[in-house]
């Protein structure tokens, strides 16, 4: 048994590849749920659906989220009612958005949740997509133009605005959803996706319970790096680090895992890092962690598993 | 001002007409929400907005309920899991839907809402779409098949099973909506326009209140039969009569309403019928009734307002 946390699109790539070279070992994912947010009174849970549309193989490949071959026609016309249109929800995903509400509506966890989404969609037996926390959570950042929520960052903002703190809201009262805790306690290995260390892999690292599973779990823990020559192929993972004070290197990102990691992953672009992360008594290694396409992501999930 | 009854889309084909022949007079339209239906979590309104569609040239014209040009990769998506798909909601026409459930799970009431969707959809400022109570009320159907929802007899049912009884839920507590008792009281005229008189007009007339306010109003109430040659144009007129142990006849539709009416229309088709509505103490007109077009639709709302 293998298990992972991740976030979004990088997870979600690199968790593809890992299940192409799995065969039928079972694969938990602990997902990030600090991005979920509430708008036009759908629950949405841009991270788990992400990661569940990927490894089903609906996901839009180009954009990394949403449904292939989807329609707009719903985010248009939500316009004349004045409701906020800059979250993008496709025609198709709209369905998943009111399953989930109406189910959440009805009493059901976001673990229940995720588990039927992703039957829904036909993910695989061996896979098990879990929430970290079935605790309603919402990551806000605060910034030169205010306090948002992350998506607003992200998506409405464009993540131009400067970030000088990120809050979990309610994560005090979040303890880990059922099955989180078991899988890093009794997983072979436990992999931290190439996420947002901030706001990715940050949210789940507070959820009660995880972190201090993860250091006391006798699994070895791989880290791989979301950054690649410094920066993050996709998303704000550099400026929310820089906003918070912290050096934008994958080596200040193995210190913020440094209670519990085993081994970090870096690219060969940032090789002349090696040292500074052997230097905090980790282990690494070097590959290209470009994942352009399935294959490469599953050559990177391959370097990987011999790690273990 | 001007008031009118009415239910669904033969009621929203005449107030069309009627709305084109009024010039800038107020029109209150009191509609049914018997028909209210919620499918997935979400609050469905469909008398409410085929009026609202139709008034505001919105509607597909061919169909006569939804949106022009709609598309329905949602509700093929929502097959995945497992839920309904029998009532048709078009991916614009979500967004009503979904604007609704958001303002009711605020707290407006189905007046506000239908409001604020008719301002949305650039309604006429002089046509005012008014439910005929903000108490929620489903219509049931009793039938050799169990009982169910009036849409599911009629839409995933299409009519099939064979009626016993009517029941509107929760109608002994709904009272008539703000403005509703008004706008009957303060009219100049009263048109019940041609919808089906047990499913659309039965409703409505069974608010408390209303046939209260019908019977003392000083207004001239006219009524238009939706039956042509004795059958109606579209929907289960007939069968709903049948199956409650009535005539199917405009006669019939006029006793049902004779407490309250002073006029009735009917088909040229129906003028055999004349002579039983005048012995009810009613004044008649015979007219075409059959409104296949815009134009046709003006010419009898014109027909009806030359009556008052």
């Amino acid at each position: 048994m293998l298990t992972a946390l991740g976030g979004g699109v990088g997870a979600a790539k690199f968790l593809e590849g890992l299940s192409n070279v799995i065969g039928n070992e079972q694969l938990n994912v602990i997902v990030n749920t600090g991005d979920d947010i509430k708008l036009g009174g759908l629950n949405i849970s841009p991270d788990v659906d992400t990661i569940i549309y990927r490894l089903s193989g609906v996901v839009d490949r180009k954009k990394g989220w949403g449904l292939e071959g989807d329609t707009f026609n719903f985010l248009n016309s939500l316009k004349r009612f004045g409701l906020e249109t800059w979250f993008n929800i496709g025609d198709q995903d709209i369905a998943t958005h009111i399953y989930r509400t109406h189910l959440k509506s009805k009493g059901f966890s976001a673990t229940q949740i995720a588990s039927r989404i992703a039957k829904a969609f036909g993910l695989a037996d061996n896979i098990s997509v879990l929430p970290m926390t079935d605790h309603d959570v919402e990551t806000w950042i605060q910034t030169n133009e205010g306090e948002m929520h992350f998506q607003e960052y992200l998506v409405k903002k464009k993540m131009k605005p400067e970030v000088c703190r990120v809050t979990v809201r309610d994560i005090d009262q979040a303890s880990a959803a059922p099955g989180v805790v078991d899988s890093i306690e009794n997983a072979r290995a436990i992999i931290v996706c190439p996420s947002n260390p901030i706001i990715s892999i940050g949210p789940i690292l507070q959820v009660k319970g995880i972190r201090d599973a993860l250091k006391k779990t006798k699994a070895q823990v791989i880290a791989i790096s979301p950054l690649v020559g410094g920066v993050p192929l996709k998303g704000p993972a550099d400026r929310l680090m820089r906003g918070l004070g912290l050096e934008v290197s994958s080596a200040q990102i193995a210190r913020l895992y440094s209670e519990f990691l085993d081994t970090m992953v870096i690219d060969l672009e940032d090789a002349h890092e090696n040292q500074a992360i052997v230097d905090l008594g980790l282990k690494t290694l070097v590959v290209d962690t470009v994942m352009s396409d399935k294959e490469k992501a599953s050559i990177l999930a391959s370097s990987v598993l011999e790690l273990i």
